[in-house]
């Protein structure tokens, strides 16, 4: 048995998240049944970091086990050949047996990317997040200073979240205005933990916008952090501008690290 | 009767282009339905450039005339609640019966978006064209050079292009590299004319390719634009990348003027 990693990109809007399920389209199981046409046998696939409905990737790193005898380019032209055109492989690298996508990522990065205007978007419509009002940037770096470091994070946790620890260290937070000759007007908020709760970047970039718009001090986000009630907390973003943007391992395994510009 | 000018936003990628057709999604049709419910009568819109199946705009200009006396915004307004999440409006502006969007336009912009890496575009699946192999940038601009002023474009022209006349005046073009947080690794290429041949960007980018790839040195660009022969020149470009990006009229109309980065 070969364990491959792979690097995966896929716009999540016509997925039902990354896991499998009964009758629903969902990466996992877009990907795994373009694998075991390859392999010639069913393949299981484990991810870095579980994307929920609605949610992009521009480097998910996932890992599979094959007794398939292929050269490495070949999953990657198979894949890119079979899967849908939202969904794309960038790369693949052979693991040995200690190596687990999710078990091993030390850290995880998650890029949010709003469109700041009036008007609803039309063009990114699906692949951005969106906020009417003009936001002021640097009360919400203030604010986002405060949630680094190790922190009951259960302000900003989904109801129906069943991690076990709700403590997670945050290890870097950059929030900037970016206008891009490709995509137009943008604040993008970059997130890196050990790991992240359910819906906890969206609820983050909720509660920031939220100091943004001068509804919160930027100190006032200290305190909903420590109230750990996610009842005081302002509401949660919609997935559209959320991508996972990698993971980073021991570089032992040898696994590409993530492009990361801090 | 008032005459009112739109800036409009769309993803070409689910219309067969801008022109209404019988039986098939349009973006002009899809606009002007949305407009005759809130104008309470048929409208009819004229835009700046036509653009083909799978071409987007980010800043579309169209005019149409109304009995309908509402507050400038309540059109945004409404247009924005209407139509469907991949088309947006941006602005609205009266205009005076002299404004007419296609033939008042003395300048018109496009924007081709290309992804150059091995892999096809996942995320950017619809939205950004695509090239394999690497592409050499500084002999593309010399190339690209050569385009400027008033050409006979016809070795870039479409089979059925209907044009008049097939000389047109080029006022401005440049090539670059964009590594954006946003959106990833792309050439970006601009071209600003009096007007377009049909698929004349999408045949440039073709033939600049040709260049950037080694295929032709940059001065072969102007013997196959002085030849006027479409067979001498490269395979066209998909629509994916292609981005009408706006028209400049003369300043007394009073239209927003265009925010190109030059």
């Amino acid at each position: 048995m070969t364990r491959i990693v792979l690097g995966l990109e896929y716009d999540g809007s016509a997925f039902h998240g990354w896991q499998r399920q009964k009758g629903l389209p969902s990466v996992q199981a877009t990907i795994e049944d373009a694998l075991a046409r390859i392999a010639a046998h069913p393949v299981r696939l484990h991810c870095a970091g579980r994307t929920d409905t609605g949610v992009h990737a521009s480097n998910q790193v996932a890992h599979f086990d094959t007794s398939a005898e292929r050269p490495l380019n070949a999953w990657i032209r198979g894949l890119n050949a079979l899967l849908p055109p939202s969904v794309a492989a960038r790369w693949a690298k052979v693991a040995d047996a200690r190596f687990h996508a999710r078990y091993s990522a030390c850290r995880r990065r998650y890029r949010y990317v709003l469109l700041n205007r009036p008007e609803r978007p039309g063009l990114w419509a699906g692949r951005a997040g969106w906020f009417h009002l003009p936001l002021e940037l640097e009360a919400m770096q203030t604010a986002a200073a405060f949630l680094l470091g190790a922190h009951d994070f259960s302000a900003f946790r989904a109801a129906g979240c069943q991690a076990k620890s709700t403590v997670k260290l945050l290890t870097h937070v950059a929030l900037r205005r970016e206008a891009s000759r490709v995509a137009g007007d943008f604040f993008v908020f970059d997130f890196e933990a050990s790991a992240f709760l359910q819906r906890m970047v969206r609820n983050l970039v909720g509660a920031l916008v939220y100091v943004g718009k001068g509804a919160w001090p930027p100190q006032h986000l200290k305190n909903v952090l420590e109230s750990r009630d996610r009842a005081l907390s302002a509401p949660t973003f919609p997935p559209d501008g959320l991508y996972f943007q990698g993971a980073r391992y021991d570089p032992s395994f040898g696994i590409p690290a993530p492009d990361w510009d801090d």
